[in-house]
């Protein structure tokens, strides 16, 4: 039984139904040594060091430039005494210092993982990273717009269910009515499909109507005497003029957000610490911005200045992960392709912004909310509130939200606002969602910090800003994936590939590297079909 | 504008907008003292340990006698070397042993808290019982069923999204059409719900007709050359003929199985342990079965046995978590009224049966599933297949499964089977999921163990199968909750109250019983409008 199932199983291709990961080969030992080959990397991000890490097993010299005095790259987590520095359109560089309490962290880029990131994971186990789950949405996460329902809040669980309710109903009316009008169902399957809607919406099911549901929560404490009584539903029309779905709500189904994801324990930057103590004593020099890149045919030089001094070495590849933007603004480029100066030129960076903030009382998680976890909305640039999916129901009762989480021009209009004026901002939308934000002595300004990605130097954004319906970006793309100059430099990074600001994507591109420079597909030419969407990727639509 | 928002929110009652629980007042010290009053408690259950606590706290003398030889009641949690003794309809005790690697652990009983139960959290507090979300659905969990797909386990997210899919494009052909009839939307609130419904089901955009979506998952594994490409959506009538929605697919939806649950980090347990480490020094006695509670004007008396001595005390109080089928069964009652001994003569317990397998490998945590957390269904008398939420990645690779849960009649089929054959049953319902668990030397048969909640002396089953359809069972329920005897005995435990086998309930029920002893409510008789329906409760229908 168990083997004949099994067959089908395979059969089907129902195990793994889903492919969303082939299994990947990265940090798989090759077979082929490389024989001392030596490799420039640029920059000590996640690509870099993964890059690293995986050309070093195998047999190259590898050594590691990073522009910036620390590794990670957009792995960015803060700690009390961390500095983040933007610099501004004037120039000027201008520093917030982190104040959080011993002990509390904040992740300013990446913040999770997707459990179909396999690449993530075998590093994980390997590096011996502890995880635990990251909730994208809870029941109790909160979405606020002054659209509808006087400016109030609404829990998640309402609008979800109220709206699956009157969904389902609305999908019963058109099954009884006998629509589509071209009948596919018997009148079995019909009644099949209403009970069905009935339980899909929590219809009543003598007449498929919704007329509330327990799921959209209760109304009065439960107790000895008191057993569940439903909520009246949110109106229709409320829901409709709230335009909720234009604001992330359904974005815990698609298919990077459906659970289970994760993050690391105590903070995303071991990721890049743990990835930096694997590699051989010296790999990784810090203040070493590249400033040229020059390829020929018997190797590539890469020059860079580190402590006052300018170094110019020949190596037989470099991988490079420097931001396109960065490397167009910053990096003489020579020996390579029109085309590839073509793609340089052009491709851009996203703008993103966060905001991380000390709450000295947790009071999402007190009776009042019952908040573990999950993403708040509001109907501002801020767009989101995280709540800590760590540390739940801490003994000190501290804790660090993420205060706001926007891109492209919310991000640049919250970016181009003084560091003062952004908390100010997000502490006005937070507000709406908990009287408690309104009160310095539970969220303190000196307690919360901002970064706007496209201003912090070597970064330029946050992802790169692919748009699939522009046809000259897939020869970017396609141009950027394959080995360039004289077949002996590549660029790597989640700035190419199909995850743009995934980590996952990092990886996905240094094995990408590896099996290029190292593997069979060293010397032809890969094409593209399809590019990646980042603004759908990112924002949904 | 906080301020006002804030305002808003009191006003329109829309924080808290759902009112599932309120502020609890267990653990809080009572203004007034007792003076030494004596109270039995019959169970050292969640129940009788949080009634033993707020009762001590208060300046009762508290005398805590439990039947069998451990605490915890239901709260059961078994590691190497632990047993489980059942007996069996000829009388028969048969004991099983626990055999996981040291380590590892089950939860037999309650194995999660609903994040409404804001009494277990205030306690969890007070103890320092460190917490970990404990995840009731993922996406990559399986659903399997002989009646479509060639018995092929399918994701939940490819049934979850393709379902949504189709419910919403036949929503949407109703609204096109006009329906309902009534017309209660205008037209710009039709297009507004045509875009709702896109974004619900993932609909395409230009005839809102469901196509199948990323949602339920990939293709072709992602790769730097292949972008997200969809899978074909699921067949509307394999979907019907599987008749998933009647194996709780929906239950993430149901209030208690909304997330963010929780469990205790190392087992349930620990809730009981630190419960009774809170108590004075001698409070609980064990292996003392309780076999008289005569109550009379004067107090209470309790008889029992100890260390093969007869006991006879009198009490100003007695409370009784003795579950009441074992109460009607083992404990001679005296100087009660005749409802209280309908009520004990006839309220009954359901089954309940599981079964928790160490896994030498967590395949499930593989590439190939991609699993972790949650639940998976299968159409068979074991139901469920319960993934870890905890240990995620672990270094030893191994785990434990829950094999089985079920309840009401499939409980009871199952428990009837030797232990042998339980294990064999399960086995082959789990090779439909996963081919791994035809596999002894994956799944060895050494390390199950299985529980059926009916048989456990002591016991009677897993909670009270309460019917709101049944007009007496409201006066028994009623009977029950309020002082007994002579206005000096308490039924408490989840058995009585609105969350049948939940903890929350067993702690409301002491909460309660305080209030009634110490507090305004002695003497008045409480009524009751309304009862639990524990199947739906529990099975969904």
């Amino acid at each position: 039984m168990a083997a004949s199932a099994t067959l089908v199983q395979v059969m089907t291709g129902a195990v793994p139904a889903d492919a969303a990961s082939a299994p990947t080969s990265l940090l798989t030992p090759p077979r082929r040594k490389a024989g001392g080959k030596t490799v420039a990397i640029l920059g000590a991000g996640i690509s870099g060091l993964t890059a690293a890490l995986t050309f070093a097993e195998a047999g190259y010299r590898v050594t590691v430039l990073e522009a910036q005095g620390r590794i990670g790259g957009r792995n960015l987590t803060v700690r009390r005494g961390d500095t983040v520095t933007e610099v501004w359109a004037d120039g000027s560089a201008r520093t917030q210092t982190c104040r959080f309490d011993r002990g509390l962290y904040a992740n300013l880029g990446p913040g999770r993982f997707a459990h179909q990131d396999q690449r993530v994971f075998a590093l994980c186990r390997r590096l011996r990273i502890p995880l635990e789950p990251f909730l994208v949405q809870t029941a109790a996460n909160l979405h606020q717009t002054d659209r509808a329902w006087q400016g109030a809040p609404i829990q998640h669980r309402r609008i979800a269910n109220d709206t699956r309710g009157y969904v389902a109903q609305y999908a019963a009316a058109a099954v009884k009515k006998g629509l589509p009008d071209d009948g596919g169902l018997s009148g079995a399957q019909r009644d099949l499909l209403l009970a069905l809607l009935d339980e899909f919406g929590d219809l009543d099911e003598t007449d498929h109507a919704y007329t509330g549901s327990l799921r959209s929560g209760l109304a009065k404490p439960l107790g000895m005497t008191q057993q569940p009584e439903k909520l009246d539903p949110l109106a229709l029309s409320d829901l409709l003029a709230s335009r909720f779905w234009e604001r992330q709500f359904y974005f815990e189904f698609e298919h990077d957000y459906q659970p289970t994801l994760f993050q690391p324990i105590g903070g995303m930057d071991v990721l890049a610490r743990r990835l930096a103590a694997a590699l051989p004593d010296g790999t990784v020099t810090l203040n070493a911005p590249v400033h040229a890149i020059r390829s020929a045919e018997d190797g590539v030089r890469v020059a860079w200045k580190h402590a006052d001094r300018e170094h110019d070495r020949r190596f037989d590849y470099c991988l490079s992960s420097v931001p396109i933007p960065v490397l167009k603004q910053s990096v003489e480029l020579e020996g390579f392709s029109g085309e590839f100066a073509r793609a340089v030129a052009n491709v851009e960076f996203a703008p993103a912004f966060k905001i991380a903030w000390q709450a000295n009382r947790r009071f999402w998680e007190s009776e009042k909310y019952r908040i573990y976890g999950g993403i708040s909305r509001v109907d501002s640039d801020i767009r989101q509130i995280w709540y800590p999916s760590s540390d739940y129901f801490s003994r000190t009762d501290k804790g660090v939200l993420i205060g706001a989480y926007s891109s492209y021009e919310r991000a640049e209009k919250l970016g181009d606002r003084p560091y003062d004026e952004r908390l100010k901002i997000a502490r006005e939308a937070g507000a709406k969602l908990h009287g408690e934000f309104a009160d310095p002595s539970i969220v303190p300004d000196r307690q919360g910090l901002s970064i706007a990605w496209h201003k912090m130097p070597y970064q330029a954004g946050a992802w790169t800003d692919w748009d699939h319906t522009v046809p000259e970006q897939r020869e970017w793309y396609e141009t950027l994936i394959n080995l360039q100059g004289h077949g002996n430099v590549m660029v790597i990074g989640d700035q190419i590939g199909p995850l743009p600001g995934w980590q996952e994507g990092a990886m996905m591109s240094a094995e990408w590297a590896f099996a290029s420079v190292h593997g069979r597909r060293r010397g032809g030419r890969v094409a593209v079909q399809r590019i990646p969407n980042s603004k759908l990727l990112t924002e949904g639509h």
